[in-house]
Order: C-alpha cells, then sequence, then structure tokens
C-alpha cells in the first residue's frame, strides 16, 4: 500500500496517531482477552490483565513498548480507579478506623523495610543499596487490590475499609522513608527538611479527608440547579479529581491518594449520573493501568542465575514481611480480617517500580537490583489477587459472586 | 517548596505525569467555565469552549501549548463523539439518503474548491499554492455540527442525517482531492494510484456501512452470553471503534469516520449500558477536541495588514461557498432543510488545519498562507454553532431546548 505515495502521505500526516490508536487497541483487547481467560479458569481477571502486558510487552512479543503516552494513560486509569472506589465510600470516616489503620500501616512499613535492608546488608552490598531495597519493599499498590475488591462488591467489609484506610497512611509514611533514603543517597539528611515534607503530605491528607465532605455537600447541590449548562455535577466531580490529583502530587504523595479523597469528598453528595459516567472511562482507562504494570517486565536481567535467586528471596521476602507486618496490626480485629489486609496490601504494582526508578537514577542500585525491584514488584501484584478471592471467600455472596462491576448507587 | 530536596525529587519523578494532570485540568475547566459563560449569553456553549482554547492558548494567555499529548486526547475526543452520534442513529440507512448526501457533498466540495483556487489564482500566487488553498476550503469537520445537533436532541431530524451522510462522502472526495493536490505538489498525478486510493477509501466506507450493522447484530447478542467476564459489550463497543477508526486511518480517510461507522454498525444492537459509559467518555475527552480546535489558534501572522485582508475574504469565501454549494445540493428538500444543511457543513475544524500542515510540509504554501488557513478553519468552526441554532429554530421544541446531553436510548 506504501506504493501509493499521496496516500501514503496523508496517513503519515495521521500516522503518530494511528501508532498510538494502534497500541491502545492491542492493550486493551489483550489485557480484556487474557481477562476472559483468567476468568474461565477460576481466577482474577485483573491477573489476565497483568499477564497481558507481559505478554505484548518487551518481554514476550514486544508488539507494545511502555511509552509515555500509555504511561499517562495508566496513571489516569489508576486515578479513575481509586477516584470510583472512593465515590462508592458513603459516610467513610477515616477516623473510626485510623488507629487499626494507622497500626497496620505503620507495622506494614517497619517489618518489610526491616527484612529487605537486613537481606542486602547480610549479602553485603552498599549500606545505601540495602536501604533502597527495604524502601522499595515498603510501597504498597492499593490499586489492585482495589480492582479486586470493588469487582466482587466487598469494598463495604470491614477488612476492605482498613486496607484503603492503611494504603492512604501507607503511602504518606512510604514517602518518608523515600525522602530519608534519596537525601541519605545524597549524603545528608536534612531533618527539617523531612520535617516539612512530612507536614505538607499529613497536612494535606488530613484537611481533605476531614473536610473534603462537608465542604462538597455544601456546594454539589447549588451546581445543579445555578448552572445553566448541563452536567454540572459530572464537571466538578472531574475537575475535583484532577485538582486534588494535583494537589497531592505537590504535596509529594502519589496522585491516586488525591484521586481516592475526591471521590471519597464527593461520595455523599453526587447524582448516580456520575457514578455512571465515570464508570464509562474507568473500564475504558483501568486496562491500560494493569497491562501497564506487566509492560514493564524485562526478563532480560534474569540470565544470570545468582539474581534469579536473589529475585525469587526477595520476593518470598515482600510477600511474607507485608502480609505478616499488616496482619500483625490488626491483630485485634481476629485471624479471618488481619489475614484479608495483609494480603491486600501485598501489591507492590507501579508504587514499588517508582523507588526502583528513583534509585537507578540517583546511581545507589545497579541495573540487576533494578530488574529483581521491578520483578518483585509485578510478581507480589499477580500473586495477590488469588490469595485474596482466597481470603474472603467467606464474605462472598452467592449472588455477588458474578458482580464484576462496581456497585451502583442509586 | 522546591528547597526540600527529596521532596523535589519526588515530585520530579512524577513531574511529567504533574504538567500533564495540570493541562488537562487547564482545558478541561476552561472550556466547561466558558461553555456556562455562552449558555448564559444564549449562545451554544461549543463556542465557548472554542473559544477557551484560544483563551489559553499560545495567542492569548499561553497557559497551555498544543502538544502530542493534547492532540491525541483530542483525536480520541472527536472519535468519541461521532461514535456517540453513530450509535444514535437506530435504523439509520445511508442508502435511503444516499442519492441527496452525495449531491450535497459533490457541490459542497467542487463550489469551494473553485472559490478558493479562484481567488488566489486572482490574486497571482503559484497555481499549486492556489490548488491547496481550494484543496482547504474543500474540507468539512462534522464534529461540531454533531455535537451541537446531538446536543439538542436534534440527531433524528431529515437535514441532521443527511448532514451526517455527506459528511462522510465528503470526508472520501477531500481525501481524493488532497491526494491530487499532494501528487501535482510532487510534480505529476498518477492515475493508478489516485484510482487505488479512491478504490480504497470508498470500498472501505461502502464495506462497513452496507455490513457493519448486519455483523454486529449478529455477534453482539452472543457476546453477553457467552463470556464470563462482565463488560463483554462494552469491551466489544470499544474494540470496535478503535479497530475501525485504525482501519480508515489506513484506507485514507480520517479516524472519525470509522469511528462514526462503528457506532453505526452497533447501533441497533447494543443496550443502554454501552451508552451511558460512552457517554461519560465522551464528555469528559470533547472539551479536549473542541479547545484543542482554538488552540491552534496563531494571530502572529496577521500582523501584516495584508494579511489580515486575505484572511477575512477567504473566510467569507468559505462560509458561503460551502454553505450554497450544500444547500444546492439539497434544494429539492425545500429552502429550511438546505439552510439547515448548508450551515451544518460550513466548520472547517481539525480538516482544515490537516490540509494547511501537509501544504506547509510540502512547502507549497508559505507560512503567512498557512495562518490565514488555520484561522479560516477555526473561525468557521466558531460561526457555524449560531447560524446552526438559528437554522434549526423551528424544530426545537421548548421541551427540549435545556436537553444539553446525547438523548438516551433505552
Amino acid at each position: 500500500m506504501n506504493a501509493v505515495f499521496p496516500f501514503s502521505l496523508i496517513v503519515a500526516a495521521g500516522a503518530d496517531h494511528a501508532r498510538i490508536l494502534l497500541d491502545m487497541l492491542i492493550v486493551f483487547a489483550s489485557a480484556k482477552l487474557l481477562a476472559e481467560v483468567a476468568e474461565r479458569l477460576k481466577q482474577p481477571p485483573v491477573v489476565g490483565e497483568l499477564l497481558a502486558g507481559i505478554a505484548i510487552g518487551p518481554s514476550v512479543f514486544g508488539w507494545v513498548r511502555p511509552d509515555d503516552f500509555l504511561s499517562v494513560l495508566a496513571e489516569l486509569g489508576v486515578m479513575f480507579l481509586l477516584f470510583r472506589v472512593g465515590l462508592e465510600l458513603k459516610d467513610f470516616q477515616l477516623r473510626k478506623i485510623g488507629c487499626t489503620a494507622t497500626l497496620v500501616a505503620a507495622i506494614g512499613v517497619v517489618v518489610p523495610f526491616l527484612c529487605g535492608w537486613g537481606l542486602m546488608f547480610t549479602l553485603g552490598v552498599p549500606q545505601i543499596e540495602a536501604i533502597f531495597v527495604g524502601t522499595a519493599l515498603v510501597a504498597t499498590s492499593v490499586g489492585i487490590t482495589a480492582r479486586v475488591l470493588a469487582s466482587k462488591g466487598l469494598l463495604q467489609e470491614r477488612a476492605s475499609k482498613i486496607i484503603l484506610a492503611a494504603a492512604v497512611i501507607d503511602d504518606v509514611l512510604g514517602l518518608l522513608v523515600l525522602a530519608a533514603a534519596s537525601s541519605l543517597a545524597k549524603g545528608t539528611v536534612n531533618l527539617v527538611e523531612l520535617g516539612l515534607t512530612a507536614g505538607l503530605a499529613v497536612g494535606f491528607t488530613v484537611v481533605v479527608a476531614q473536610w473534603g465532605t462537608k465542604t462538597m455537600d455544601r456546594i454539589v447541590p447549588h451546581v445543579e440547579h445555578r448552572l445553566q449548562a448541563a452536567g454540572g455535577e459530572f464537571t466538578l466531580a472531574i475537575a475535583l479529581l484532577f485538582s486534588l490529583s494535583l494537589l497531592a502530587i505537590h504535596a509529594g504523595v502519589a496522585a491516586i491518594i488525591g484521586a481516592f479523597l475526591a471521590g471519597m469528598a464527593l461520595a455523599n453528595s453526587v447524582g448516580r449520573r456520575v457514578h455512571e459516567m465515570t464508570h464509562g472511562v474507568t473500564e475504558l482507562l483501568v486496562p491500560f493501568f494493569l497491562a501497564g504494570i506487566g509492560l514493564h517486565l524485562d526478563l532480560s536481567v534474569f540470565r544470570n542465575p545468582l539474581t534469579v535467586t536473589l529475585g525469587v528471596v526477595i520476593l518470598v521476602i515482600a510477600c511474607l514481611s507485608k502480609f505478616l507486618g499488616c496482619a500483625l496490626g490488626a491483630y485485634r480485629l481476629g485471624w479471618a480480617d488481619s489475614a484479608r489486609i495483609g494480603v491486600g496490601m501485598i501489591p507492590r504494582g507501579e508504587v514499588g517500580m517508582v523507588v526502583a526508578q528513583i534509585g537507578l537514577r540517583l546511581g545507589v542500585i545497579p541495573a540487576a537490583i533494578y530488574g529483581v525491584v521491578v520483578f518483585m514488584s509485578i510478581a507480589t501484584t499477580i500473586i495477590a489477587p488469588p490469595l485474596l478471592k482466597l481470603a474472603y471467600r467467606d464474605l462472598v455472596k452467592p449472588q455477588q459472586a458474578e458482580v464484576h462491576e462496581l456497585p451502583r448507587v442509586g
């Protein structure tokens, strides 16, 4: 076809877009296809979507490589996912479960850090490298867990709410550990700076969590009345989602924390229409988040058998330390809920990869360790959903078992 | 804040995303704000959204510059818009109105081309430059018209259906004119190549328009039954939308033609859920399309008074020639419908800009003419919605006047 030159010229004018549309089609279709396969094998669909990313990525077929555009779509996908989850949480008060959630988050940060650092220190790597591996083990990616729980209609369970609250706190703590580790990598820890970082992150989260809902309860009812252009509630919802996500980034925490808080702030006030409209956006974008994680797997570092061993050991430690730490934090709730919470906090996902990237940029971890940490991040993310299904099996009501969409709020 | 270096390091890790999220927030919020202002001034909201793009773009405040990411969002926005419009057209048979639509498209291509070429030829510019200006005047951007008609619930009117069908045919004809002009610019016209281009474009459009609906009527009912993963219909809809948009690009026509045909193919078979989910995506993305057009305005070429005069003259010719050509093609339907159709075809939007870009790349039009054509594309797009409101005023029922969303199909 390229022989037809006026034609190829016109295609060239739209060629960049064509390439992006093709990438989008491959990612979306393969994710949905493997989700269906996973479903038929009685596995959580998210596992299929993660594996789709690995399959089409550089490690296997190489049809799609992770690029800027796809990574923004992935970020938007997990933002909308957490926004939707926040929207479902009517009358969710962080304060009520705050104590347990803080314990879960804190012990769930300390234990993995010490285990990761201890292992690397024992192996004799430089101190700063050991600290970075410990830091990467601290990360928690709540996106996967939220997706699994939402699709099974389990967001309202006690354990689920604690997982969500603990993930928010975990992100703030993770920021502090990362800030401290980064300072160390640059040679010095300035406690004043660290305090400012902490204050900003905590301040943002607490203020929005505390007053967000009240503010929106007052504003939203006026929006549909006062505005003459239609869709005022949806417009407000999207504007709040983007504003709080941006503020979250500038406060040092992840964009999804802002997105989650935006959803929570609107949960009581917006109507069914906003739920359905954001549902469409979420279903379109989430496959880019899930497959996007898998896209980053690079198996080439595993040519060295020693690296393979290290990867497996770190993976086991990552799973056990997070599980035990978080379960310990929730021991008062009994074994069943502790286990659910422990398993729910295991996935490291994109957060672990960000830590690894910062370590690589600062030059404190070598490429092999970077590869191992990315592998650990992805593998924990794939392992968690089946464990989660197992841990929650007593709570899944038969009629709910086939609800794969977020419940609609009337 | 940048004094806190571990913090700024972490922000830097997400800095690219922060910039993009900020751009998205500015575009979305300003478009919606000016849509509200337009509404209060009794103007169509799309005019506000277009003006928002001009306001935040390089011509006025310079807060946002058109970049790759925003241009892909714009493309996705107009794709989803036309997909939604296609979805609304149950039992829409291109064949029934094909004859009138073909006349509208054909005369609506010939008259503007001759007028544009004639004007430039009279002014004594090189032949090929005159041909390119004529070609730019041929383009029709159906997105704006579709948005206005859909928001007023007027898609089912006879004139509206003819506009949509004529826009599809216009795009194919426009491709041929552009292919011929591009060949001429390179020195030779190969009729075999031109024939192949025509065959591919016409073949794609006819085959999908003819058999798309029948095929989907057979496939869709099985999807929700057979698939175990939820949301099968939505997945199929999105996959079809992307596939046909890509095929359209490779057949030489615009991605939105494929998107429109994909929507039409699914109109009879998918349920209400898919309508609502794609509605959310559309409402999120369309502001990027509308404001994105305005972003491209560059007023710097208008420092020269001669260019201003030329810009105004070309704008007047662009409006009149398209209006008269298309109205003439529809004269059998009476004055009212002819006027509606003529006005509906006026906007050149992103299509006119693509032609100008190709001319610039081939080196056959100078920067000043490029600026004039871009100005003409944007100005026709801003002028059309109020005229459209006027032309359709007898068909807007009082209770429909405030329906600003696509009607829901139960």
